[in-house]
């Protein structure tokens, strides 16, 4: 079976590595069982913070300009990871405020 | 550049799922510029916890009988990952307790 991996690319001088830290938590502990390994992964690229799931990125800070609600994440890693796995309450998509 | 890892693996049943974080964080923050990536890996198999630097254990809870002191385990971390390093305060060896 392939490896099922979560990496979480993240820019050490933007102080990024308690918060990746945190998130690799909630995907080890949501989706234990699902995943095989959570990578942290410290680079010099100014404020970077990129997730993978196996090897898709499903998240990017810039094009998202921001970081991810957990939530959201989580759904964007399971659809990848283990699709037919349920989230519970993190199924309900919030509503975006208004622009 | 040969990737410079360092992987803990867990035993997920045994709740030390946290306690590997933050020593990954602990590792990540200590080894700055001389990691390249810190992996989680859960694991199924009871009471686990061994830490690998590159491909070489240094650390292993049944043959230890315990979970590493934290200045330790980053002298042998640093004895693979950053040979030339010189870790400060966690330089001096604490003084075993008599047994």
């Amino acid at each position: 079976m392939e490896k099922r991996s979560v990496t979480i690319e993240y820019c050490t001088k933007c102080r990024f590595m308690m918060r990746s830290a945190w998130i690799a938590q909630e995907l080890l502990q949501t989706f234990e069982g699902d995943i095989d390994e959570a990578i942290l992964k410290p680079s010099e690229t100014a404020g970077i913070w990129r997730i993978y799931a196996n090897d898709r990125q499903v998240w990017d800070r810039k094009t998202e300009r921001g970081l991810p609600e957990l939530k959201e994440l989580k759904r964007r890693v399971r659809d990848v990871i283990a699709p037919e796995k349920n989230l519970g309450h993190a199924e309900t998509v919030e509503p975006k405020p208004e622009a």
